[in-house]
């Protein structure tokens, strides 16, 4: 056993006053003086974000509607072999219940560690059911065709890694370690049940980084998500939830894809190219065509000489929804894993849609861009997976509950 | 060709009004009403964050004295088999230049995107050289010995995939898109020169989820940095600061260790047990003896049986420097890798010790804890690496200038 330490720290720093600079500093660039003389009115400190969390139980599940976090984690699980419905109750009985304690802020049930969870950030946790659910719970056939048999498409170069899953569950918050946290613990108490299929990290600029309420930029250095529909609104509604059936009802359909980006030559393209691609411009989102953000490109407009400014094969002229049941609420995130041994990035976009029916939207679009996106050149897609989002659930019940019982 | 959109889809859905609703909402939700009538001064606007930079000209490097950001990434490369003293002043002076650039908000030399570094949100680049580096400048004996042959601890189970290199680029921000971006165009320009040996992903709590100037929790759920030295002070320079030889003044060295942490059992661990490891409290990081988090625990103190109440194997009674050269700045991250297969955690601390001589800091304090820290028993070194960290340059001149030439 070695000595005690001969002094302590302080003391031998020659210090008395230990005050934590800092603590007083940050809380003094905080303060915001109004000129007005009553302490009480005079004051605004810097608030702290970490205790702001989203409600789990509901008519949906959280992670939709809610403005994407700075981060998140996709995990998808397998259920072990021989997994029947039992089992999967058991499973999404306990993952419920860990997620709707975590993002109120607590531990699940008999840890005890408090402080982890306590910041939740906005943490969401959502589960998805891929087509190996349906199967052990013995209901093949009320899996969406479109959610087992996406099509393939001429563009994709799918690799197994990334790809499928009989659970998924997406986790975000705007704080890495509550995220952390939150996934690990899903984690350890799905893993008597279920395998970690794969697991994708994803981000977006972080909260606070500009005014809230502005669109991401994705790893292109595009405004994304710019056509969305506006939360809290029957468009957003009939976008994103289903109507049935019964035991779908609120719920939606989750179409990922990891999609790789060729960022070495992005670089390098000239602005006028990377715009042409988009028919947006690269420093506001809005259409090359004039106007602001919100506003669509003017596919009539012509030249001086009297050549479409904006060209066919521009992405968002292939994307936008030609018939209403086309429309999704893209919720990705940008992947980094680090460059490989000769320095080429790992970059990407963790592409996340909701919608209604993924067979009336993902696909139809899906398809047209795969035939004749400019952003082809710079972009494949590299994994794929397909989930049913069931409907959010009440207190004391259990996502997935219609279905599994 | 496909045909153009039938529609355009504002005028498809439905609207004509197209407000972004995220964006009014949440400029509403950043007004904090402070009661004074005139609007000037009654409404503070929640402020971005996003375009604060951190200057990187100066005595010393940034990213050592600035508060650890929410985000790292460690790259280490390895110079190309050949490389010699007028290929590596080339890569210094290209990489000090693009982080110059980029640490102001700027592309580097060339580059057309200027969207995606704007908002830095305090990004810093460090860089560190290890003894390759001094190898393959001629100066093989400037390398300090405690670089070169870092002394292996019983406790050690070092991984070659994460040790070692010749070059360091630690590249810190509180938003991960920036960070991606700078760190992606450093790897990019040194790649002619350069193979990536490893790079390590690490992240703290946001920034603003807690008050500004609080001690971040690492993933064990403990408050991590209490008792580093105040910035600032001459106890932070005569800590971090090396005071010759004269290329080397002003400048550090670096001790990074990849730390795995054993989640698993920690998890399961009584609070008492978790506290008495550290001999500080996992609420607020207090001392077990009583007192603030600022406070050392009293090593003195008994229980009611006359017991000491401190453990001598307690990480922080071994840990604590017994002579002024033993301090340290510790700038550590945690990592969370994601779960393996079988859903165990793989998760950890990304340690990175500044210090003016690591023989007399690291190495003293290392060799204590490797023999007697309670703490061993759910942490595992499995990565190290040792940098010299030249000193800050102005203006025109490069990182490692003096010494390179
Ligand atoms: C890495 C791949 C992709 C990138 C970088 C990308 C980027 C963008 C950008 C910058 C916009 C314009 C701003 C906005 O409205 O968000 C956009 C629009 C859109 N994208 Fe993508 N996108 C990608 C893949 C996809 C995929 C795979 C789909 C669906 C199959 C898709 C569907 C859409 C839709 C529906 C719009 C809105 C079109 C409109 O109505 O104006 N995108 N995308
Ligand atoms: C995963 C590994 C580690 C964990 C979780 C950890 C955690 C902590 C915690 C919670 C504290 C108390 C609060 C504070 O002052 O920061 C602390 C203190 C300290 N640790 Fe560690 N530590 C780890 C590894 C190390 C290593 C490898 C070293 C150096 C060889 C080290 C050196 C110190 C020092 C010098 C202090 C301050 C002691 C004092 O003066 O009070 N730690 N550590």
């Amino acid at each position: 056993m070695s000595q005690p330490p001969l002094s302590r720290r302080r003391l031998l720093l020659g210090g008395g006053a230990t005050l934590a600079g800092g603590g007083l500093a940050g809380a003094a660039a905080g303060l915001a003086l109004s000129g007005n003389d009553s302490p009480a009115v005079s004051q605004v400190v810097e608030e702290a974000k970490g205790s702001e969390n989203v409600a789990f139980y509901g008519v949906h599940q959280p992670g939709i509607e809610d403005a994407a976090q700075a981060h998140v984690r996709f995990l998808a699980l397998d259920l072990k072999p021989g997994s029947d419905v039992e089992h999967v109750r058991r499973l999404l009985r306990l993952l419920t219940d860990d997620a709707a304690r975590m993002m109120r802020g607590e531990v699940p049930l008999a840890a005890n560690d408090p402080e982890l969870p306590a910041l939740p950030s906005r943490l969401t946790v959502t589960f998805g059911f891929g087509p190996g659910l349906f199967d052990a719970i013995g209901r093949p056939d009320d899996c969406p065709d479109v959610i087992r048999n996406l099509p393939t498409f001429a563009t994709d170069q799918l690799e197994d890694r990334w790809s499928g899953g009989d659970l998924l569950i997406q986790v975000c918050s705007d704080d890495a370690v509550p995220l952390s946290y939150a996934l690990r613990r899903l984690t350890r108490d799905a893993r008597s049940l279920a395998t970690v299929r794969w697991c994708q990290s994803g981000f977006n600029p972080a909260r606070g980084s500009e005014p809230a309420g502005t669109t991401h930029r994705n790893l292109f250095g595009q405004r994304d998500g710019t056509a969305n529909p506006p939360g809290a609104t029957t468009e957003f509604t009939d976008t994103v939830f289903s109507t049935g059936p019964d035991w779908l009802k609120g719920g939606s359909m989750l179409v990922f894809r990891r999609i790789r980006m060729d960022l070495d030559d992005w670089d390098d393209l000239g602005r006028p190219a990377k715009e042409m691609a988009m028919a947006r411009k690269m420093s506001d989102g809005s259409p090359v065509t004039g106007g602001s953000e919100q506003d669509d490109p003017d596919t009539a407009a012509v030249d001086q000489n009297g050549f479409p400014i904006v060209a066919q094969e521009a992405h968002v002229v292939q994307a936008t929804a030609r018939v209403p049941e086309e429309r999704m609420l893209r919720r990705a995130f940008s992947y980094d894993d680090g460059p490989s041994a000769d320095g080429k990035p790992d970059c990407g976009l963790l592409f996340a849609a909701y919608q209604a029916d993924a067979a009336k939207a993902f696909v139809a679009v899906q398809t047209r861009l795969a035939e004749a996106d400019a952003m082809n050149e710079w972009i494949t897609h590299i994994g794929s997976a397909t989930f049913v989002v069931p409907p959010g659930c009440a207190e004391g019940e259990f996502i997935g509950q219609a279905l599994v019982g």
